[in-house]
């Protein structure tokens, strides 16, 4: 097997494209698309102040990687979720990878507003989903982040998969205000709304997976504990089974949405207003932003235990 | 396990509904779907003449039979669209079935259209797709038997997978066209065109087995030799896995079209023009329509080979 494009001898075979790359042609197509997206949806420049926000899994090290090593001002963001033996392991190996790139990494403890819990532990006390109350605290911290160390930019791992299957989803269920706003860009809307971008979006996870594996950067296997039977794995496992007889079906299914959007689906009637949050100031639809009302009420319910237990 | 409905032992549990039922509840459930079909999508009357599509599998044969037994002047189509030992006996079990209900049964041959050659054969030397030619050409004969003979709508067996299927398909592959026409309801345009409906649109195609299973109608469970590898397969595959984790998934789905195509889709800038045939006298967006063409090209092909052959 030859490499497609020099005939040296090929390390990989890309099974979505079918084709033979030698690993020095292999980093160049991956870093490519990497370029390509961050130009297509005009993410961001050199001159940017860039946060990518890194949890350890093998997308948000890759990005930041090649972030850095096509000469972008890239800075890491580690959110610790929890305390515990395994968010230490974790943080370790996110400094560790920090400094052998050398890039600047910020810690943000979300356990500090939480009263002490984990994510984890809130979500349950509030009676809220796991994985939806992690993700709102994930994304109000890391927004709030870039924004008060004067960032211009916020960049996340999410990769095509990802974006292709939530997108599936959402169709599935017609949440149409859902399919308008997932694009890979959300610019700045509000003074303390940070743009957020996706680079990876054109790459496919295995690629990435791949890139990780061959380039030798360090991540975790390991898949959150608490999504297991996440409902978003479903409609992964339904493009994969498109993928498998029709290659490259992800691809040109999610890049057909960026080309038919704005022709296809008719504008939200009522667009939704963005107030700013009476208690922190960010934004919000409501009056008191969902992060400060999830808050407020786990203060409450920590008392009222504090209070039965004498 | 008992009827849900009268308490007597169930014999059936529908999956998709995880709905436990006696012989005749079920029966009544399945007809009542049908009849939810009909009056929610204004298929037809009582009073219209009603001509069903009748293929000789369990979908065609079910809404014949359920037609008739609600009350329905519904009468048959069959097409012929080859000859040999496999059409022959389909047309025999056919005409048994219409005996048995007393309904009447038209027979129409394609192959006096194709210079007696079946579609399969036709397709191969036009050098088409099987499945896309000997569509076209049974819904160019549907329509023109119905035409001719006077009905007031053509009835097509098409249940609820294979439109959930379809409208899938058309949405990975991003055609708008397609999707705001796959209606159940397809009405008549032009003096040459019959309306056309699919009454079996919201019943799983797993509880239309059923139902010719206990009601023991006869069907070919085979199923064209021809189909085998289609894509439209794929569609049905992922649905089906979706379903498996999410109980009555495609039902949600299809319904969800229903409610929110028009809020949904923008509508198509220029909507094709529908002319009529220069041959043939029947709809189409050419000068000459797609049926005419075939006949023409497949004529001049078969007299080039008879010169061939001396």
């Amino acid at each position: 097997m030859k490499c497609k494009i020099c005939k040296k001898e090929a390390s990989v075979k890309l099974k979505h494209y079918n084709l033979p790359l030698c690993e020095e042609h292999f980093y160049e197509f991956f870093e490519k698309r990497v370029r390509k997206a961050i130009g297509k949806f005009k993410m961001f420049s050199k001159e940017d102040k860039i946060l990518v926000a890194v949890s350890g899994g093998k997308d948000s090290m890759v990005i930041w990687y090649v972030l850095k090593k096509l000469g972008y001002k890239a800075e890491g963001l580690f959110i610790r979720l929890g305390n515990g033996v395994m968010i230490d392991r974790t943080q370790e190996i996110i400094e560790n990878f920090a400094e052998s790139i050398e890039g600047k990494l910020i810690v943000e403890d979300a356990t500090k507003y939480l009263y002490g819990l984990s994510t984890f532990e809130a979500a349950r006390i509030l009676r809220r989903s796991t994985c939806s109350f992690c993700g709102m605290v994930k994304r109000y911290l890391m927004n709030k982040v870039a924004v008060e160390m004067g960032y211009d930019v916020l960049v996340t791992g999410h990769n095509l998969d990802d974006e292709a299957s939530q997108l599936l989803g959402n169709i599935l269920h017609w949440q149409k205000g859902y399919i308008l706003r997932s694009w890979p860009v959300l610019e700045k809307t509000h003074e303390k709304f940070v743009k957020k971008v996706k680079p990876l979006v054109l790459n496919y996870e295995d690629d990435i997976r791949l890139y990780a594996e061959m380039k030798k950067i360090p991540f975790l296997r390991e898949t959150c504990p608490f999504s297991i039977g996440a409902t978003s794995k479903i409609y992964k496992k339904m493009l994969l089974t498109l993928e498998e007889e029709q290659r490259g079906a992800i691809l040109s299914f999610y890049m057909g949405y960026v080309r038919e959007k704005d022709k296809f689906f008719k504008e939200d009637e009522e667009p939704v207003e963005i107030k700013s949050c009476e208690v922190c100031g960010y934004p919000t639809t409501s009056n008191v932003c969902y992060f400060c009302r999830s808050r407020q009420k786990l203060k409450v319910k920590l008392e009222k235990r504090q209070k039965a237990e004498g």
